[in-house]
C-alpha cells in the first residue's frame, strides 16, 4: 500500500486528545476496573449510549459556555449533532424514553469518554473519560448516603489512606433566599460560583467577588458570616447517621457549610472527596439534583450521583505511588525463546502448555537465524519488561529440562517444564 | 431545572446509533473480558486511540466509499477533523509516531468504537464496536499462526462448540498475475471481490460478475478453475504445521483456495472463523498486510491481525445460548429489604456485612412507609432479577437470626446473618 510517491503526512494527534500505550492503557484499565467492582458491589449497573446525539438533545442544557465548547456539526444526512459532553443529560434522555422498561429506582453506573473544546492546560483534556454513577427515582438520604459510602469504597480500594470527605447541603444556600432573605433569588447562583473559589482564593478575595458581581461589603461579609456559621442540615443529620450505621469512619467526614460545588443544578446534598496528600482539588464528587434528570420526562425525578475526576485520579495515583507495582510489567509473564530454527516446533509446544495453564505467554516471533538471536530475545523481554524468560535449548531438551530467568534477579533455575510451569503459577499469585 | 415553558424535545437516538440498557451493556462486557483476557493471554496489550485524528490521517486510506462514509467536520479551531472509522489507521499512526518507544514485534488489541454513515439495516450501524489484535514488526508465520490460534481460543472460550477456520493465502490470487499470468494487475482487486461472494451467490453468479466487469468467459472460468485447483502455498503449510503444534484440533481447520476477504490490504494468509449453526457470515477474520501499517513512517512494516465481529459474534451467542444464565440476573445478588423507618438501621448494618463479604448489595431505597411496603420491594427484586431477598423484621430480630429467599424458588430458609452471609458467598461461587 505504501508508496514512495504518496504525500508525507506527520503522524500526530489533536490538541488534547492523547493516545494511551500500553502502559497507561493498563493503568487506566486497573483504575476502571477497580471501579466498576466497586459500583457493582453495590448494585450499580452499567448503561451506554451513544457519542452522537441530536443536536437539540444536549445544546441548552450545559449554559452558554457549553454550548460554546461543544462539538457539534451537519451530518452527510443534513441532520445536527453533537458528541457526548457529559453523561447526565444522555441519562435524562434514557429515564425519559425506556421509563417503562426501567425498574426505579434505576442505579446505573457510566464509564464513556465525553468531549469539550476547551483550552487545554496541565490536567485538562478536549476528550477524557467520566465515571458516573447515579440513582434515579428516589429521594431517600439512604441513596444519598449510599453515593457517599461507594465514593468512598471505590478510594480505598484504590488504595488512597488519608482522604477526606467533605459534606454540605444546598439548602444552606437557597435558605439564604427563602427563609433568611439576605438575597435575591437571581443572586444566589452567582454566590455559590464564588464560594466555590473559597479554597482557592481564600476569604478575602470571595468577598471582593460578590462586591464586583453587584452586593454591597455589608451584605456579602453577612453572607459568608451567615453561612460559616450554619449547622448541619436535618437531612445532612439523618444522611451521616446512615454513614455511621453503615460502618464508614467518622473520622474521615467533615462538615463544611461553605462547601458550594460549582454546577448550578444541585438541589440538596452535596459532596467531596479530597486527598490531603494530593491537595490540587477535590479528587470526586457528587450530590443530590431533583430538577435535572426530568428534562425530558415533562416532571420532577429524583437523583443522587458521583463523578469521579478520572485522569486527576490517576495523577494522584501516580504522585502517591498507589499502583500495583506489576501494573510496571507487561501483561505477558513469560517469553519463549526459540533456540534455532529446528526447535521451533519444540517451543510452540511449549508455550502452549504454559497458555494451558492461563499464563500469559509469548513467544518470540523474531527472526531467529542470526549467530546473537538469543541476545535479542533478552533484550526484547527487557524492553517490554517481561519478568520471566524461558530457555529451552538442546543441550537442556536432551536431559528433558528447561531453565527459567527471573529477568530482574537473573536468578535462573532448571527443572522439567511440569516443574517450571508450576513455579509460574505460584509467581503468579 | 425541568419547567413546563420549557420545549418538549423528544428523547430519541439517532438511526443507527443505540442506547445498551443495562442487560445488553452486560452481555457486551462479557463478551470484551472475554476477548481481552484471550489476547493477554497471548501477550497481546492494550491500546486506545482518540476518537477524533485530524482529516488527513485518515481520508484516502479506505477508499472513495470510505471518504464518503467517514464522519468529517470542522472544530471549533477551524481544523478538519474525522472520527474514528477503523483501529488499523490509528495503529499505523501510532507505529509511525511512537517507533522509538515501542518494543518491536509490537502486539497489540484495541477494543472501541468506529463510526461509519453505512446505510443501516439489521445487523449494520452507524456507531459499532471494533476488537482487533495485531502483531507489527515480524513477517513470521508463527506470527501468523499465532493470531489464528488465539482466535480459536477466544471462540473456545466464549463457548462456541462446532466452528470452523477457513485460512487462505492471497499469494495465490496475485500469482494469477505474476506467475501464471492469466490476468493484468488492475483487474485483480475485482476478481478478488467477484470470489469474496462466491459463497452468498454461487459459482454462475461469480463467472456471470467476472465477464460484467470486463473479462472474457474463457478467461472468467479459467481464473475460477484454476484457483479452485489450488494447493496450500508453502508458506500455508508452514503456518499449518505450527498450529499443529500448537495442539490446535486439524479437524476445525479448512484450506481453501476460493476464500478471498473483501480488503485489498492483504498480502499473504487470510482466514476467516465461521460458524456452522449460525451460518450467516463470519464471525471473526484477518490476515496478514505487510503494506499498509508503514503508510506513515514511510517504509514497508510487516503486520499480521484479526478482526473480531463483534455485532454478530453477539447475535450468534443469543442465538446459540452461549451467554451464562446468570448474566439475565442482575448485577445486584442480593437485596436488603427494610421492614419499617425504625428497622432502617439495622438493615443498613445487615447491607454493609454483606458488602465487606463481596457480595454484590442493594438495600431498598423506595418510599417504605406504605402498608405494601414489603410487596414493593419484592416487586422490584422481581423487575431488575435480583435472585435473593434478605427479610429481617422483628420477629427475625427478637431471635437473632435473618430470613433469606429464593426469589426463583420462593424457598426461604433463616439463620444467624453469619451462616446465610456463608450460604450466600457459596450460591456465588
Amino acid at each position: 500500500m505504501y508508496n514512495s510517491s504518496m504525500k508525507k503526512i506527520e503522524p500526530k494527534t489533536l490538541k488534547g486528545f492523547r493516545d494511551f500505550l500500553p502502559l497507561e492503557a493498563r493503568k487506566r484499565q486497573y483504575v476502571i476496573n477497580t471501579l466498576k467492582s466497586v459500583f457493582e458491589l453495590y448494585g450499580f449497573e452499567p448503561l451506554e449510549t451513544p457519542v452522537l446525539e441530536y443536536e437539540e438533545i444536549l445544546t441548552g442544557k450545559y449554559g452558554d459556555e457549553g454550548d460554546k465548547l461543544m462539538y457539534r456539526f451537519e451530518d452527510n444526512g443534513k441532520r445536527r449533532v453533537a458528541m457526548r459532553y457529559d453523561q447526565t443529560v444522555p441519562l435524562a434522555r434514557v429515564v425519559a424514553q425506556y421509563q417503562n422498561q426501567l425498574a426505579f429506582p434505576f442505579k446505573r453506573y457510566q464509564v464513556q469518554n465525553v468531549w469539550r473544546a476547551e483550552n487545554t492546560q496541565k490536567g485538562r483534556y478536549r476528550e477524557f473519560i467520566q465515571c458516573d454513577m447515579d440513582t434515579v427515582g428516589v429521594d431517600s438520604p439512604l441513596a444519598d448516603a449510599e453515593i457517599i459510602t461507594a465514593a468512598a469504597k471505590a478510594y480505598q480500594n484504590l488504595g488512597f489512606k488519608n482522604f477526606k470527605i467533605v459534606i454540605n447541603d444546598r439548602i444552606i444556600f437557597s435558605d439564604l433566599v427563602t427563609s433568611r432573605q439576605v438575597i435575591e433569588e437571581k443572586d444566589l447562583p452567582m454566590v455559590v460560583r464564588c464560594l466555590d473559589k473559597l479554597k482557592k482564593i481564600g476569604r478575602e478575595k470571595v468577598l471582593e467577588e460578590m462586591v464586583k458581581n453587584g452586593l454591597t461589603t455589608e451584605q456579602s461579609t453577612d453572607i459568608l458570616q451567615t453561612i460559616e456559621m450554619q449547622k448541619p442540615t436535618e437531612r445532612l443529620t439523618q444522611i451521616m447517621k446512615a454513614l455511621e450505621d453503615v460502618g464508614l469512619d467518622q473520622s474521615v467526614m467533615t462538615f463544611s457549610p461553605t462547601l458550594a460545588r460549582g454546577l448550578d443544578y444541585y438541589t440538596g446534598m452535596i459532596f467531596e472527596i479530597e486527598s490531603e496528600e494530593y491537595p490540587y482539588g477535590s479528587l470526586c464528587g457528587g450530590g443530590r439534583y431533583n430538577e435535572l434528570i426530568g428534562m425530558f420526562a415533562g416532571k420532577d425525578i429524583p437523583a443522587v450521583g458521583l463523578a469521579v475526576g478520572f485522569d486527576r485520579t490517576i495523577e494522584a495515583m501516580e504522585a502517591l505511588n498507589l499502583f500495583p507495582a506489576e501494573i510496571n510489567n507487561a501483561v505477558t509473564q513469560i517469553l519463549i525463546t526459540v533456540f534455532s530454527e529446528e526447535l521451533k516446533d519444540k517451543a510452540l509446544q511449549i508455550a502452549s502448555q504454559f497458555r494451558l495453564n492461563k499464563i500469559a505467554t509469548e513467544i518470540y516471533l523474531g527472526e531467529i537465524k542470526e549467530k546473537n538471536a538469543l541476545e535479542k530475545q533478552l533484550k526484547y523481554a527487557d524492553a517490554k519488561n517481561i519478568p520471566l524468560v524461558l530457555f529451552a535449548g538442546p543441550q537442556e531438551l536432551e536431559k528433558n529440562i528447561v531453565t527459567l530467568r527471573d529477568m530482574k534477579t537473573r536468578e535462573q533455575q532448571s527443572g522439567t517444564l511440569e516443574e517450571i510451569i508450576k513455579i509460574c503459577i505460584s509467581l503468579n499469585q
